[in-house]
Order: structure tokens, then sequence, then C-alpha cells
């Protein structure tokens, strides 16, 4: 039936586009929106614009912002000489949940894979290296994914990072191994950077 | 993190409105959103809108479309003595998924509920006695969903259209095919034995 009505079975396209969602959720979804008040989908509508056009990536940090800044980077309370390494926003979100990490952070936006061809010069890694290197960083805390590429790359910054005289942590193996920092939850996150230690 | 980018904040919080979305879901289509291209994200936007303002229901039958009648109505082929009567439109997709049905459906739009407060007069009851007592309607499939609700329903549409002259059927219980009968429930099973045919 939905096959027939044409804008309805666009709109299930669109959500059946977005990551992790299947045919049948994003047909309960546009059915979803037939139920809303108009004025609510155009708030919807808007929002999806607004978002796309606003975000952008801090110039700092490579965290994403609606700002110049990120809040972090414009936050003069977070300590500049301590860098958190992340792979993605997502593990930026999941730190800060914490409440425990005072520093700032630098996005990689991927992480080194030989396999995949994502060589250092395809993620955020020159720009650490002289955000590092610039005589203020203290100590660089990898957090990387504990999968095989994030171990790649933490040991790749490393290898760097150490001839500038900076202090380089990883974060301890309280998260389990292979899976994901989106989904650590908040007290193995918080232990993980408790019992950081050097690489 | 999120909570800190307020445009982003909001998009996933438009998200986590529709029916079966969680918070990190949410969080999770919103990011999506944002990897997508900006011409993309506009085709989301106006989907949405499309759909609301196009969609309504079939004047007929209470189906969906964004036609002036629905696809099933509008279609020459199809049984107009032959009504099959279901709760909501989900139920029409269903049904028309199988192929089997020729006939108009009849969409209610709910079931009599005394317990919520649901009396005939909140659903398309009305329409449907109208409808199926104009003298051209032969039978009256009615394809409630098999909980109490949905009898009682059954139970009161047939009352007032058997005077009518119109024959009224129900869709055969029974246990699933491919099913385990091991797994068949009580009732489900009872209904089953009753309405058992010669093979």
């Amino acid at each position: 039936m939905a096959d027939y009505i044409e804008s309805l079975q666009k709109l299930s396209e669109q959500f059946g586009r977005l990551q992790g969602v299947g045919r049948k959720s994003a047909m309960r979804m546009a059915f979803s929106v037939l139920e809303m008040e108009e004025s609510a989908v155009e708030e919807f509508a808007r929002a999806l614009i607004e978002a796309k056009q606003l975000i952008h990536e801090c110039p700092i940090c490579g965290n994403l912002t609606d700002k110049e800044e990120c809040s972090v980077c414009s936050d003069l309370s977070r300590d500049r000489g301590l860098i958190c390494v992340v792979e993605d926003v997502k593990a930026v979100m999941s730190i800060e949940k914490v409440r425990e990490f005072k520093g700032v952070y630098h996005v990689l936006h991927g992480v080194i894979s030989p396999i995949n061809g994502i060589t250092p010069d395809k993620i955020r890694f020159r720009e650490l290296i002289e955000r590092a290197g610039d005589g203020s960083v203290r100590e660089v805390i990898i957090a990387t994914n504990p999968t095989p590429d994030g171990e790649v790359t933490a040991g790749y910054i490393s290898k760097y990072l150490k001839p500038l005289g900076v202090k380089v942590t990883r974060l301890a193996y309280g998260v389990p191994v292979g899976s994901d920092l989106e989904y650590a939850d908040e007290v193995t996150l918080g232990r993980a950077i408790e019992g950081r230690r050097d690489v």
C-alpha cells in the first residue's frame, strides 16, 4: 500500500538512509510524522536544515560546534596543557559525560588503518603534532578505541610526540577490548581515565 | 557535549519524538544527518513537509493517500461489493502485501473500547454502516485485531450489519502457518480446533 502513497514512501526512504534504521522502522517513523501536528513537522524540518547548516568542526580541536569554537575550547577553565586524542566526536561526548576530564580534546576524525588505505595524512594527525609540539602541552592522553587500528594509531602518535618532550599516556584497559567507546558505561570510562598509563 | 551543541541537541530531540526511537538512537540519527550532503538534508526536510501536507484520509474508506482517493478505492478492478474492515492503515498495508484480497477497505481508525472511553461515535463506525447498507455491498469481512477490544468491535459491527442483509464474516483464527503447536497459546489452539475444516 505505502508503495502507492508516493510521499509516504519517499519519507520512509529518507528515514531508511539514516545509520542503523531498517525498512520497517523507517516506515514506522514515517507514520509517526503523519500523527504529528503540522507545526511540529515544520519544526522538525527546520531542525534538520539548521543542524546541517550551523554545525561545523571546531578549528582548534575538530570537535563539532555551532559556535565559532567548540564548547570545550571556548571554556577558559579547561586545562590547555592536557589534550585527549579521540577518534570521533561521539568519543568526546562519551568522555564529557563522565565529568572527570578537565583538559581539551583533539578529534582525529578516523584512525590510521593501512588495510583500509587510511594513512596519517587522511586524519587530523599533523594538526595534533603541531598543537602538541608548541611547548604549552604537558600531556597527551590517547583515547582511540581499543581496537587494532586504534592501537596502531596510538603507537604512531606516541612515536612522534615523545621526541617533542610531551608525556604520552593511553587510556587504561578498563574499557572492554574490541568494543566502541560510544557504548562504554560511565563508570568504566571513569576508571579508564583514572588509570591511564605511559606508552 | 551534544548538550552544548544546541542545534544537534534539538535535532536529536526531534528524532526522539518518533515512536520507538530512544535517546541513543536519536543521537545516532542526528549524527547521520551531519554526515549527509546538504542537498540530501534539504530533500529530507522537504519530504517531511510534503508527506505531512499531502497525505490525508481517503474520503471513501479512511485509508491514507496523497491523491484525491486512495489507490484501492480508485482502482476500478477492485470489488466494491466486498469490504474488509480494519483498525488502522497498517493493517491495510499488511493485507495488501498478501495480494490475495480483491475487495476494498474500511479503516475504522480505532476500535470500540469502553474502558478507554472509545465509543462507536469516536471511530469511523457510522460511515461503515452507511457504506455497507447502500445495497451494493455483498459481504463485510471484519479484520480487527484478535484482541478483546477487536472482538467487541467485530460483534458490534455484525449486530448492525446483519439486519441490513449483508453477509458478515471474520478472519479465521488458528495456529500461524510455520509455527509449532507446542508454542501456541491455549485460546488460539482452542479456536483452531473449533474452526477445523475437512481436508
